[in-house]
């Protein structure tokens, strides 16, 4: 049985069921368990340790590469299982008991998690979960549709749990490529100096002595929920393409553009479809999540290679992509999210990033994280890893949501994720702000500009001059400068004469 | 004359005076001058463009490396010879003007001004100015006491000015480690792998066709004005000291601590000093300034290495250093600011991070740069450079200021340059939060038990109790939030009540 799945014979009888495995898992443990947006989470393992949460006190501390599927974070959080959580999440339940303050939600830098686990400064899991193609005859661990944190958890964990997934086909195998970074002092330089190099192993070595269980699953990976471009998501894409020519023509950009990372969800997937249509050849990503735009591209002869920590796709495409998975194979790699993201290697290629906003404020100051500057949404992610080292920080959003009620171009924000310093193009369906090079009054002038709603510029701009009469170089208002926020919480508008 | 000063023969008749080569600046240009931290500026030239500059328009972008000495960035504001600067300084004049919003700021990590002109998204020096002990045989140029953006602004340049400093020895030479990145695509990695390691040249290799004009100087620097320490900035030296102990003790340091990097000012300072008596030893530091205690350090035989961009001391250090520089000079080396504070570095050797904070905020939010969220001080320097990199990231602040009007622990930070995410450790006088690993709500508990003054104590605590009733990952009350800060505006105390 499961020969071609499970290669080093010995560990065939390690198989056992979910609840089984789940039952390695004690209270009060720190349990790290692979998936990333979505993309290769373990699956009938937190099935069955949500269930018995039901009837047995089990809190644990989770730890994932990103977001998971299936409702896992949901079931998990409302059976009282979690008691903190780390590095991202994306679900709506679990949302609601972070915001509670039921569960410590820990919002970390994708890339930094096993980093911090590997200097002792974070606990290291207990236990690892961890959804795999195939063990290999070393005992080594093939990964699914990510990598997310999946090697450092399981190299770092006392006892592994494999979840053999049926799911996916053992022709992923040589997709992924694991490089881990040593210990300190002695770490050499990362030796990725291209895209689409490879510098590690397509497993992950751990000893097949710490591999505790193995559990075969036959469930699916949930699939992505991206909505199609619309006019505003169409008019950001037309902006950024505008401007990736110009800089093109006038020679501060390749004319591949160099590496692209693009941040999760439907204004990015929405920029890189613009792609296709746009006069840019032998296009490459150096990105996090690779989502259907990228195969769109590929499809489009547009896209030479993508690198990425997670391949999340609908499901039409999903069934399309893995099911012809030959065709693409060559030209992609998945890496540990802590390459994928690290600033060594983004400032040395020289990445474009291309991540949304929450908001942002008139000099260019960014939230991704905090409704009203105290909910959280997701968490930070990748954004921070991107933003502060790339070669050129985009960050794009609406100008406005709930049909005007807010405006994503603020006086201030009401939490700051990425400072002005890490911002060099903010775009909007109204236009593109250039910041490159520009003082904080000069920056919200290309932002009032370019940027900001018609219905809110008039406010916006009248607030900076006021501010501007005050003085300073960051122009302000203190006694107003969340008014919009709490006007909002307030009366449900975020200007006050509405 | 001068042929041991400079070597390359043909140069010397370019020698020229001040006023000369001063004149080759033009209104409008970018000129990028030499000098870190007060060390190594350019200094007769600029005396002579502020000259100029009092009865001639001449407006220009001034880019150094840091701060510079001599009251020159007071005498060029003052001219209006200053319509930019970038990316730091630390004058009352120029502040002056740059919050009356006459010079426009560019406020930068200090890692990253040149990588942005490498890649023409900031315009490039046409003329650098570059103070040197000598210049070599193949027309290079040797810098004195600092590096800082000196390398790429001479590099960049489409000429170049050498001031020879006759107040530095030639025994300099050798001194400095000249390391510029390629141009993108095909950039190596940084070979660096250990602080003491040297990985260019000792010279910085201009095409001795640019070097336009030759100065020779007589200036000195202006000498640093640390503080001795006093009962605060010991109780935080003694905080830290004791946690370094711990952490050691726990195995999550070695034994010397690792590659310390520790920020400009008198805190910083006596936290170096502090360490004299500490029980560590062999201890390196990778670092940006070079100040005092350094030098204490290694006269008190703790100290093995060095590595900085920029050698900043007292009067009576500095005589006593520069007269004696043999002494040091094997355990010395200066790089380009780019590559002591290059964020890939940084996270391979693991540094410890110590840098001054304005203030903080309950989530542990730091503020570097703004007072009263909107006035500029200084500049964030190379804070952000470290935090988000460093294996350890800490800020040092007393937690009072103004005999007590003002609270350094605020609910909401007024500015924000380092995020929650980038900020580990927090210490005051009053005492040390460990942040690491903990939840925005978690954090708070920390830094009210730990950092904050007893006389602001119970009105956070009353803030936060009250947040925490709304709710959120962040609590916070929207219309109270920046309160303080008004307070102290509008009654010259931040809390409402006194």
């Amino acid at each position: 049985m499961y020969s071609e799945r499970i290669r080093l014979a010995s560990l065939r009888d390690r198989i056992v069921d979910a609840a089984a495995a789940a039952a390695l898992i004690e209270d009060g443990m720190t349990v790290g368990i692979s998936g990333f947006g979505c993309a290769g989470d373990a699956k009938a393992v937190p099935f069955a340790l949500a269930e018995r949460a039901q009837h047995e006190p089990v809190r644990i501390s989770l730890v994932t590469g990103a977001s998971i599927g299936n409702g896992l974070d949901k079931l998990l959080a409302e059976s009282g299982a979690l008691a903190r959580r780390m590095p991202f999440q994306a679900d709506a339940a679990l949302r609601k008991a972070i915001n509670a303050g039921q569960v410590m939600f820990v919002d970390q830098h994708l890339s930094e998690t096993v980093e911090q686990m590997r200097s002792h400064q974070l606990k290291r899991p207990d236990i690892a979960v961890i959804e795999a193609v195939a063990i290999t005859e070393e005992g080594h661990i093939v990964p699914t549709a990510s990598v997310g944190n999946s090697a450092s958890l399981a190299l770092f964990a006392d006892q592994v749990i494999v979840e053999i997934s049926l799911r996916y086909g053992t022709d992923l195998e040589g997709l992924h490529d694991i490089y881990i970074p040593a210990d300190r002092p002695g770490r050499a330089p990362i030796p990725l100096v291209s895209p689409d190099q490879r510098i590690g192993t397509t497993a992950i070595p751990v000893d097949p002595a710490r591999i505790a269980a193995i559990v075969i699953s036959d469930y699916r990976d949930s699939p992505s929920t991206v909505q199609p471009a619309d006019a505003e998501t169409q008019a950001i894409a037309d902006h950024l393409i505008g401007f990736f020519a110009s800089e093109v023509e006038a020679g501060r950009l390749p004319r591949n553009l160099g590496p692209l990372q693009v941040g999760v969800g439907s204004i990015a997937n929405a920029v890189m479809a613009g792609l296709i249509d746009a006069p840019f050849e032998n296009l490459c990503m150096y990105s996090e999540v690779l989502q259907d735009s990228t195969f769109e591209l590929f499809d489009a002869g547009k896209l030479d290679f993508a690198s990425g920590s997670a391949i999340v796709l609908s499901a039409a495409r999903g069934a399309q992509v893995f099911g012809d998975f030959a065709r693409y194979k060559e030209r992609l790699v998945l890496r540990p999210q802590e390459i994928s993201n690290h600033p060594e290697v983004s400032r040395r290629l020289g990445i474009i990033g291309i991540n949304t906003a929450l908001e942002f404020d008139l000099y260019g100051n960014v939230n991704s994280t905090h409704v009203g500057g105290t909910r959280m949404m997701n968490g930070i992610g990748g954004s921070g890893d991107f933003a502060r080292s790339a070669h050129t920080s985009i960050f794009v959003t609406k100008s406005i949501a709930k049909d005007g009620a807010i405006s994503s171009v603020v006086p201030m924000v009401g939490h700051v994720d990425h400072t002005e310093h890490d911002v060099d193009i903010l775009v909007t369906e109204q236009g593109l702000a250039d910041l490159r090079g520009l003082a904080p009054r000069e920056r919200a002038r290309a932002i009032i500009d370019n940027c900001v709603h018609p219905d809110y510029r008039a406010a916006l701009e009248d607030y900076f001059a006021r501010a501007c009469g005050r003085g300073g170089q960051t122009p302000h208002l203190l006694g107003e400068a969340l008014s919009w926020h709490l006007n909002l919480e307030e009366r449900g508008h975020m200007l006050a004469t509405r």
